[in-house]
């Protein structure tokens, strides 16, 4: 009901204010609940994040707007693949990088001569994926950098001068493609929040797509960290710790790449003294290392039950999941990732007009955890951050065999264990890294009638996320991790323990 | 109609001559074509070796025969568990070691003292795992050692002496406990092969269980290994080669523990001039190391990926597998090894009732094969040993980052390739070892319409048996294995190229 209210004053608003719309005009209210554009982001859920341009040219994650246009020249640049491939493999959406830091327009915009209309492939890519969506029944959103090394507005001196110009590529954008399901705004830290003018490209984009989910990456932040501070928690807390707010305003949802938000994340948060509900979408790369654009190399895909369990993580809970799959520079998804992705999307059993797949219950949340070695007398690295429902936080051992005891809420059955272990990376090259377990050999064990009984046994290491699956339900009291062997002293981000009929 | 005069024949001599009968009296004629106890045997195909007794209790693999039988004195013996064990993984049948090289019988003989009877704990262990297994529908079958420790008569001066303790303790075993499916008789090699009497043995047996199937380990040999040489390769060729004959006649199946035979494996062998039809009984052990009695500590378990390609392998072509999962000294199949045997099931699909599933087909066999690199000149390490249907011999590189390239036949589609790596093994104790592989990072490719296509890259060490599922069929004229990082030469026993449908 309040629901509706809203919508009835955001229509009344709407029709007595018809251009430009006043701040909050398109339905920004407080609100314990989700309006009507992040609704339909919730029920998305899964995209596919597609990072082409300049950089995929030229060996570079980042690049300063200087390298020419014609850099750019995919020679077999095949769109529809890119959108076949994110169909078959389950997403429901594309999210495409249109303009990068770098400022290089996948499209021919008007505004600016550093686009594809200047290149070495006239294509607009933006329009391309965008008929790829419509023909294979996916949404099409668009990602759109803030900062800009290229554009001589961005440093004039005058910043307004470049929100104009940014209206007027943001205009370009969600004026003709058709409608664009999401805006995914980055780059806001090389400005303070104020002059970036959020009010003014949300209501532009609301007045033309109103059901177009809006967010700014880093949407959340402290007061501690607006002065140039730092704080290592994962801002997925609520109002009720009065700690974090929404520093770019508004927004219909949270970015903050690349965090994972906690399974008990409720997504209320404070602005001008108001709390108002964003839902969290969530970054990952298919590709091992942290890379978003394709390099000449070939990249190594993350293995399909690390993909499998981060999908339930950053799915569950109303939040969302875009993956980024980068073409090559041809121009075309390379097959072994594109393979990769439809294998998880069958692994999964992802199917069209049906929500997303669960990764069942959750039991080790909250429950008492002890271990027998911690790294230090703080709450830093407790053995409870290891059940707390949170990967951005862990328990770490202070010796190489520790156990780690979660004791179970009565009458509990699980048929999963899952595990994320904090690794060492190790550098292999500028955009290559790989990351080395600790922990080498151990055994999975339960506490039922009195004694400790192994159900697991493993002497390989325990890869990137350990996922054991058991034939059976068991039943116990408590369930250990027990460290057998290690290179270091073992810790843990999280100790899942599942039960997938739930 | 062959089968049914042999059948006949047999009926005949069984009528013509009741006791005893005469040599082949039961069917033990030239053939090309399983006869009545190797059909059962091959329509079986899949059972659990039980290796437990006085060794269970000595952290030992072997013993002397002159541990006191009250070491043996399991406090929890539950061999119901075993069974039901063995019925919830699929298995068909229980293959128990009754009497090891050491001589400690698992039930009461009326020929020894050295049996359970005056052991720390009495239950007549055959009995009862017969009982289980009438209870849960499993077949029996009895593994013996014919060598013996302990028995004074088996180094009395007078063999015929230890022949007749033999034949004793083989009729208790034949007579007091049902049907007995197959006999599996170990330690030949501590005596020349005629002073065993097999043919005594056997007629024995198949007067009281007809369809009892009878093997002898190291059934095949070469005249060259009969005088004291060494042949290294398996003994599952052709009689065309007329190199290998059965040492050990008659018997209906064999063995050549720990050895796997080859995907083509024609089962046909010579003796005395004649040919004959033998399938070949797989032996492996759950345990990740050549451990076949349960030890105090806990024992790794092969991994799951491994074990199914092993099962394809080794069911294949009308021969089968017995997996060796151990009792503890508490006289329990531990947990997680239980768990791992039943997990195998579920991910196979084993029906009762229903034929063993297969692999699909092994489309690399006999195919063309190169490679950028071999160890040496000879044909010994050459490439197309990795694609002759065989994990004996193998394909071996001289340097780090070959390729291996399989030319397909026409028309041919995969969704699965397999690898079998040779691996270093590190000892890490008495009991324990661990394989480490040398390939690190490595891509599939496919040669398709001129170019090749990476469709798998992996940068994670090979492990011991390497299994990609592809989500989809792919077609190729070639297949390559191009590593790109390996700690010493590779060394690839088979590159299996599987269609998974077929």
């Amino acid at each position: 009901m309040k629901e509706f209210v809203n919508l009835f004053f955001s229509f009344l608003l709407g029709f007595l204010f018809p251009l430009p719309l006043p701040l909050f005009a398109r339905g920004v209210v407080p609100s314990d609940a989700p309006n009507g554009a992040q609704r339909l982001m919730m029920e998305r859920g899964y995209g596919m994040f597609v990072h082409f341009g300049m950089n995929t040219f030229i060996e570079q994650e980042w690049s300063e707007g200087n390298v020419p246009a014609l850099t750019y020249a995919p020679d077999d640049l095949d769109c529809d693949q890119w959108v076949r491939v994110a169909r078959d493999a389950g997403f429901r959406y594309v999210l495409l990088v249109t303009k990068h830091h770098d400022g290089f327009c996948l499209w021919d915009s008007q505004y600016t001569e550093y686009d594809v209309a200047s290149s070495g492939n006239k294509t607009d890519v933006v329009g391309a994926v965008a008929r790829a969506c419509k023909k294979y029944g996916l949404e099409f959103g668009i990602y759109y950098s803030l900062w800009d090394s290229h554009e001589p507005t961005y440093t004039c001196g005058d910043f307004t001068k470049y929100v104009d110009f940014m209206c007027g590529q943001l205009t370009e954008l969600m004026t003709n493609y058709g409608e664009i399901c999401e805006l995914w705004l980055d780059g806001a830290w090389d400005k303070p929040a104020a002059e970036w003018n959020i009010p003014r490209l949300y209501d532009l984009v609301k007045n033309i797509n109103p059901n177009c989910a809006v967010g700014v990456n880093g949407t959340i932040g402290t007061s501690e960290e607006d002065q140039g501070g730092f704080v290592e928690v994962l801002p997925d807390r609520m109002t009720e710790d009065n700690i974090f707010h929404m520093r770019y305003f508004p927004g219909d949802f949270r970015l903050w790449d690349p965090k994972i938000a906690s399974r008990n994340d409720k997504k209320q948060y404070l602005y001008g003294g108001n709390s108002y509900y964003l839902p969290f979408e969530h970054t990952i790369c298919l590709s091992k290392e942290w890379a978003w654009f394709q390099k000449r190399d070939i990249k190594y895909v993350r293995d399909l039950d690390e993909l499998e369990e981060l999908f339930y993580w950053t799915t569950c809970n109303g939040n969302s999941l875009v993956v980024n799959i980068a073409p090559d520079y041809h121009g075309r998804i390379r097959e072994h990732e594109a393979q990769t992705a439809i294998a998880l999307c069958k692994r999964l059993g992802i199917r069209r007009g049906k929500p997303l797949p669960s990764g069942g219950r959750y039991l080790q949340v909250g429950c008492p955890t002890e271990a027998t070695s911690c790294w230090d007398s703080s709450d830093e690295f407790a053995p409870d951050k290891a059940s707390d429902g949170g990967l951005q936080t862990r328990w770490a051992s202070a010796d190489l065999t520790p156990q780690l005891v979660v004791t179970l809420a009565p009458h509990t059955e699980f048929d999963k264990i899952t595990i994320f272990e904090y690794c060492d990376v190790e550098r292999l090259g500028d955009f290559s890294n790989r990351r080395t377990n600790r922990i080498q050999a151990y055994t999975i064990d339960r506490f039922v009638d009195g004694r400790w009984e192994t159900i697991f046994a493993d002497d390989t290491p325990m890869g990137d996320c350990k996922t054991i699956r058991f034939p059976y339900f068991y039943s116990a009291e408590k369930v250990r991790l027990n460290v057998r062997s290690a290179t270091a002293p073992p810790s843990i981000y999280e100790f899942n323990v599942i039960n997938t009929s739930l």
